[in-house]
């Protein structure tokens, strides 16, 4: 077992409660925000953000045993878990009052069939904003659009007159909210939105409420289009686009003194300046 | 929700007992064979076994409101779940002991770990045996390889001197035996088998163990060499290959009265006659 709690970890704070190392915006972290943020407990874990436009630290590598996978929380006796799903079982276990999954058999099975479609519904929206070829357009919004129809087909079985999965923003809200959040960078770069039919009338309700939750203010709409412009241009992860010295992932300078990004990620290549990464 | 219950179900059997609707030899529903017979509940869950030669019949197209995955489980009520994780952790619910899963919030978190792992060993296992492309055979082994080696790792850091994950065969072990069992098609169809060396040393003494536990006799080595010989020539889920009439799926004739397969699956294109399918 890991020694992790005994070492220099660079991070300057209490070492007794979990820390969670991830990178910037993270949407996997911010589950874990929102899952503190109703339990009232956002002070009991720590978070530590790691700059992904460097190499990992040593100390971070010795951590995870080599692993660059973010985020891992480190937990009060210095070991180190993965996986976000697992982590928010994990808290929810840790701190299981005020419950925010549920705990009736049937309703848990419920609950988990949903978030087991949160992996192709990341992957299809990630995919969509990466891609470069104007031509498969079309083709990303199709699949975005299946994606949200099979969520609106299993809240029609589940909830037909509700606003979220269960009676309350719950386990399921938090795994996918972080999501609807994130493709903000899919209105602002790709035009897309959900049409105003019935076929996405009982998502739509579910994703507006959830998006209006006080809990989920993490994040916002700007700071994801600024950060996210890299992989609307098809570099994820903090890679470097060429012609460019910056990430849009950098912390300096910060979001927020930086202009919009230009909208059509079709269009001709932003430099470092035009960003407002450098003068 | 459904009203499964009451309807014409083609199941002869007392529908008050929750039913998995599977596909032949299933390694996802062998998992809840597994779980149940740990507990001694074997009685307690009905399975009814869907010939995936034929196209799925009304009565479950009507249960699952169309969808073809299988299994799904149909509770005590009426309800349909679907995915084999979320049914195991359904059925730990509704029948908590003797405990399977573990209970201790860490111990849980690391048993998540391990069983989120399974998704990628899956996938490049069946990659691996349907693979058409001689050429290609070294990359599936390494492939293969690097999928124990993350396991070993992984129980190297979490139990070094065990043999399971933790005391006893539990819920990672129900997870991926079916799996060390369907693989026994790549001992015979591509000769893979872990190097004797001590990189695999700690996967192979769990391995080994899982496959010698009692509650694991669902399926043989026999049956499953002759039930996949048609994955291991690329064709999938009850899909017929070229110039043949039956699949190796097809429940008759059954498959004890069957020849072993030609090993070579690189080589000729075995016929229904050699394949014991017709006369």
């Amino acid at each position: 077992m890991s020694s992790g709690a005994l070492q220099q970890t660079g991070v300057e704070q209490d070492q007794r409660i979990p820390t969670m190392y991830h990178i910037p915006v993270c949407p996997f972290s911010q589950r874990l925000e929102i899952l503190l943020s109703l339990k009232g407990l956002e002070d009991r874990v720590g978070f530590h953000v790691v700059d992904i436009t460097k190499p990992r630290p040593n100390w971070l590598l010795e951590k995870t045993r080599g692993t660059t996978a973010l985020p891992a929380l480190e937990t009060e006796d210095g070991q180190i878990l993965k996986e976000s799903m697992v982590i928010l079982h994990y808290l929810e276990d840790l701190f299981p009052e005020p419950a925010v999954a549920q705990r009736d058999p049937y309703r848990r099975a419920v609950e988990g069939m949903m978030c087991a479609m949160e992996g192709n519904f990341v992957a299809q929206g990630y995919r969509y904003v990466m891609n470069q070829d104007v031509n498969r357009r079309d083709d990303f919004r199709r699949g975005m659009l299946e994606q949200y129809a099979r969520l609106n087909d299993f809240l029609l079985e589940h909830n037909p007159s509700g606003t979220y999965l269960f009676e309350d923003f719950g386990l399921a809200e938090t795994v996918f909210t972080p999501f609807f959040m994130r493709f903000w960078f899919l209105e602002y770069y790709e035009d897309f939105d959900l049409p105003e039919t019935d076929g996405y009338a009982r998502v739509r309700r579910w994703r507006d409420a959830c998006l209006a939750h006080p809990t989920v203010r993490q994040v916002t709409q700007e700071q994801v289009v600024k950060l996210y412009y890299d992989y609307a241009r098809g570099a994820g992860n903090g890679a470097l686009l060429p012609g460019r010295a910056y990430s849009s992932f950098v912390f300096e300078p910060g979001w927020k003194s930086r202009p919009w990004p230009p909208k059509d990620k079709y269009g001709h290549d932003a430099t470092d300046v035009e960003l407002g990464l450098a003068q």
